[in-house]
Order: C-alpha cells, then sequence, then structure tokens
C-alpha cells in the first residue's frame, strides 16, 4: 500500500528538477525557503477547491491538476505578479495510483509552463478537496489593486467569457436548445482548463499602463463590483461589447448577455486603465497574443449601469455566484 | 443568509488590527503582499486539517482555531523561523455563527500572542476542512534542517511527550485501565490545544547552536527518523530519559514508553546539536521558560536503536503514525 511518505516521493517529489529562483529549499523538510529578489514583493493567494462544488465528482484528475493550479495562477496575474512557486494540500479518499498519475501530470505541465516549482504542502486521507497556495514577486506600488479604479477609466476584459458557464449549463440540462456534441466539448474545454492571463497581468503592471484589476472567477458583474465597491466609484457596462466565446456567440442573445456579463469560471482579467493608455493595452496584449476588449467606462457617480449596444438601459436580473447563499 | 463575503467580512478581516510588518496588505484583494524583510529568506509551510481524521466531528470550534493554526506554526518552530503571517483556506458544511465565532476566537487567540496576521484565503462550502498556510523568517543559512545531524551530536526533546496520545487512547477506550475524569481533561489539553515551541526554534537557529530540528507530529520514533534517513547517520535513544506528560507519567513503563516513542501530536521540537552547545541550548531553553531534555546521541551507525535507562537494547514494535496505510 502507498503510503503518505511514498505517494509524496512518488509523485509530487521532482528529485531531477531542480526549483529555479527565488525558491531556496523546496519539498521535504519542515518548511519550504524562498529568498526573495532583493527589492521586491511576495504575492500570495490561497484557493480551495471542493469535489461537487468546484468540479464534478469522477473529475478527470489531469484536467483537476490543470484547473486547480490555474485558478490560483488567476489570481497572481490579477494582481500583475510574476509566479515562483506554489503549495498543494491536497485531502484524498484513497492513495489511488492513476489518480495520483493524472493529477500530477496536469499539475506540473501547467507549472512547468510557468517554469514554477511545487515547493511544499501536506496529503492526507479524507473527503476530495485542493488547496494550492501560490506566490509570485513584484515591484512594489506595481500590483494592480481593486481600490485603484478612477473615474473615466476604460474597463477591459482579456478573452472571451461565458463559454465555461455554458458548458456548465449543457452539463445540467439547463438548456431550452441542447448544444450539439462538439459544442459541448469545445464549451467544455474553457472550463475545465482555463488559461490563466499571466503575461499579460505581469505586463500591465511593469509597464504601469493600468490601474485596478481583478480576476473573473464568479462572474463579471459580481467582480467587477468588487473593484467599484473598493475604488468608490460606478460604471457603465456595454453588454453587448462583451466579448462572447465561440460556442457561447452562436447562441441567442439573452443567453449570451447572461453568460457573458455573469457566468463565472472565466478566469480572465477585468481591468481598468486611462483613455491614454489604449495603444500601450493593445501593444502589450498583442505581444503575448491575449485579445483584449473595451467594454465601458468608469464613472464618479456610483452603481453599475448596463447598457446595450445602442446605450439604451438593460436590467439582466443577474446574480454572481456565492458560495454560501447558493 | 449569511454570505461569502459577509462570512469574511465578519469573521476573518480586522479591520482596526493593521497588520505589523512585514506584511504590506491583508486580506480584500486577489493576492495579500509581504514586502520580506531586506537580507531575509521566507519560510512556508501548509498543513490541512479534516474531520474525523485530524480531529472528531463535532469538535469544540476555538480549540480547533487553536490548533489549525498551532501545527503550521510548529512546522516554522522546527526551522527556526520567525512567524509573519498566514492565509486560511476553509471548507464548510453551512455559514454556523456560532461555529465562525468560535473558530475565529481560537485562531486569532493564538495568532494576537504571536503577533502575526491572516493575510488571506479562500472559504467554500464542503466537508470541514481547514488548510492554513503559515510564512516565517529567517536569516539565510540558518535554517534548522533535517539534513544537518552530525555523528556526536546530542539529541534533544522539548517539554513532555505523549499526553497528547493518551487523551486519545482515553477517548477511544483503548486503555486496559481508564482514565479518572481529572486526568483525561488534563491529557486532553496537550491533544487539543498544543503549544508551538517558536521561541526556542527562533532562539535555536538565531544562535546556531542546534544542527538538525523536526518538530513531533506523527510519534518521535518516525520523526526522528526522517532525520536520520536525511542526514545519513543513526542514533541510539535512552527511551527511559524521553520526558512524558504528567499524566502519562503516572502510567505504568509499557505505556509511557510506548506513547512517549511513538505518540503523535506532540507538537514538540527533537533537535540535535553538538556537545559543546549543551550549556548555551540549557541558557536559552530557560530564557523562554520552556523546558528541554537530552535523550540520546547521533551515530555514525545507520539505524535507530532503543535502550533503557540501563542501557539495554528495547525492542518496542512500535510504528509512526502514516495517513494513508491506518
Amino acid at each position: 500500500m502507498l503510503s503518505e511518505f511514498d505517494l509524496i516521493q512518488e509523485y509530487f517529489q521532482r528529485l531531477h528538477h531542480a526549483a529555479p529562483p527565488p525558491v531556496a529549499l523546496g519539498i521535504g523538510d519542515d518548511c519550504a525557503l524562498i529568498a526573495p529578489t532583493p527589492g521586491l514583493q511576495t504575492a500570495i493567494s490561497s484557493d480551495m477547491l471542493v469535489e461537487g462544488r468546484h468540479f464534478f465528482a469522477g473529475e478527470d484528475p489531469q484536467r483537476l491538476g490543470h484547473k486547480a493550479l490555474a485558478v490560483n495562477l488567476s489570481d497572481l496575474a490579477a494582481m500583475g505578479a510574476r509566479p515562483v512557486g506554489f503549495t498543494l494540500a491536497l485531502a484524498l479518499p484513497s492513495a489511488d495510483r492513476a489518480w495520483l498519475h493524472g493529477f500530477s501530470s496536469g499539475l506540473f505541465a501547467l507549472a512547468d509552463a510557468f517554469n514554477i516549482a511545487l515547493i511544499g504542502g501536506d496529503t492526507t486521507k479524507g473527503p476530495l478537496n485542493i488547496c494550492i497556495t501560490v506566490f509570485g514577486e513584484l515591484r512594489p506600488g506595481q500590483a494592480l489593486r481593486r481600490n485603484a479604479a478612477r473615474a473615466g477609466d476604460d474597463i477591459w476584459i482579456s478573452g472571451t467569457l461565458g463559454d465555461a458557464r455554458l458548458a456548465l449549463a449543457g452539463y445540467r440540462l439547463e438548456l431550452k436548445e441542447p448544444l450539439d456534441a462538439a459544442s459541448q466539448r469545445a464549451a467544455a474545454v474553457r472550463m475545465h482548463t482555463p488559461v490563466p492571463r499571466v503575461e499579460l497581468g505581469v505586463l500591465l503592471a511593469e509597464q504601469g499602463i493600468a490601474h485596478a484589476a481583478i480576476d473573473i472567477s464568479d462572474g463579471l458583474i459580481g467582480d467587477l463590483g468588487h473593484i467599484l465597491k473598493r475604488s468608490q466609484v460606478g460604471a457603465t457596462l456595454d453588454v453587448d461589447a462583451l466579448p462572447a466565446g465561440a460556442i457561447l456567440a452562436t447562441q441567442d442573445t439573452a443567453l449570451r448577455r447572461a453568460y457573458t456579463a455573469a457566468g463565472g469560471d472565466d478566469y480572465e482579467l477585468c481591468f481598468t486603465a486611462p483613455v491614454a493608455s489604449r495603444a500601450a493595452i493593445l501593444a502589450a496584449a498583442a505581444s503575448v497574443a491575449t485579445p483584449v476588449t473595451r467594454v465601458g467606462r468608469i464613472e464618479a457617480q456610483a452603481g453599475l449601469r448596463l447598457v446595450d449596444a445602442d446605450g439604451a438601459p438593460l436590467d439582466l436580473q443577474l446574480s454572481s455566484f456565492d458560495h454560501f447563499t447558493s
């Protein structure tokens, strides 16, 4: 039987992969050690994924390994921090080799794409639960804070929105007209394997061309709401300008509006920036091959005003996802 | 109904408690920010506690808040790092106000004792699971590594061992002669509210008077075994010299030997140090009112030899706790 020690050694401790600086000591002691790059701050974020809540029971472990790290990297991206490493705490019903192989493959494929190391953590028996804490670095004063939006700022969105929510609706049989199998599969890629917008976030912070940012995990309207509240400003959002995912774009207007504005699980960046930054933002986004779209304006007047393509008010009656009230 | 946002604001975000440096930004944005003290390394450790595995279902939430943070601080202590902050990821079956009040009280009482801040985390619905990641600081080269024991070193133990295991045996009705109620309660204090040996660990590291260290969570023999393996050394351990907890000390020899040598849940430090450090170690321990006891010797010959008070070999047939094979 696979012991906790063997499990860690076999699946998570990669002895021939030296952890890149600033990691000074990785897995295997009471603590990991980071030697912070002089002059930089450390950015830290934790996310916990629970079976049946954040993913279906029986979810493919390789996709799960990817997603668990991706949603954490997305938080670093939203702050504009460059990832350096992460810890993993894992509760598992049993030490299943096939599951562990798949999970660690998905996890390390994404970690390797960003050249970051798993530096420590914990494994235990229990209902499936994945808790990752990520570490990144950035220059003091460069963080993209939620409280930094200013009246007159443009509101920007990276990539596209809503396909993850559309896939979920498909799985839940919530759609009046079900998707064909190919469309369901294509939309589900966005749900299962989100791509954190790390390069874009880092460029926005390093070039000082954006003010506030947040990653869209619970739906744009709710997440943008955090920026508005913290920044003590309001906004007008052009709902028809929201970039819909490739599959959602083929659906009717009501569904497109609902899922782009309040879908959730998008892991795109919503950021605000002065009008003077427009050209620099388009250049930065192009340099990392990440589409960006202007979708509204920050205003001094409190509240979020939704409008359609003609500027007419829209009342979508949407709400953001909350873990304890839904 | 309590939303996730309200829950965090009400129980975990202490607006009038400014986080002490080096924390630069606490709860409320995509990431927390630490401005590392120049010249110091950051030590990081994560522990996950699962209901029914690390604590009984229905455990008192205040004690649980204490213990969840204490076991993490114990990892910093074993490295010799000074704590600076922590993140908390929490899965809860429901947003129960009484539970949250108790849990956060226990958590913050211990955090305040060490003047450290909760800087971020996550809350979600799910089977009760508590994942804390702690951060500390220390000078490069001062960490008490598991691989640093040398032949000729003394083996030391802080505090006393075995009362936590004795309390568990009492709860599980494993004892031939049950404890009286007062003894069960006294032993249970060690099980429910361990005190991390942070001050001692920091002094040992800062004064450079110890070589290797580990905290005793899975039982002394197993945890000392990690030091021996990593350091490529062996040891002789005087089992009768192991300092038994106050209640365990009143029990018979077999129970005392078993629970001091391989009890678990002690959260004391086991460290090795050269003979020349003896006076300095006793002085350091006295300065932080932490008893320490010499219990054996590191030797070049591989393997762990258990002996009794007369130096005669003991075969205790003990094993350390493992989460996936037990």
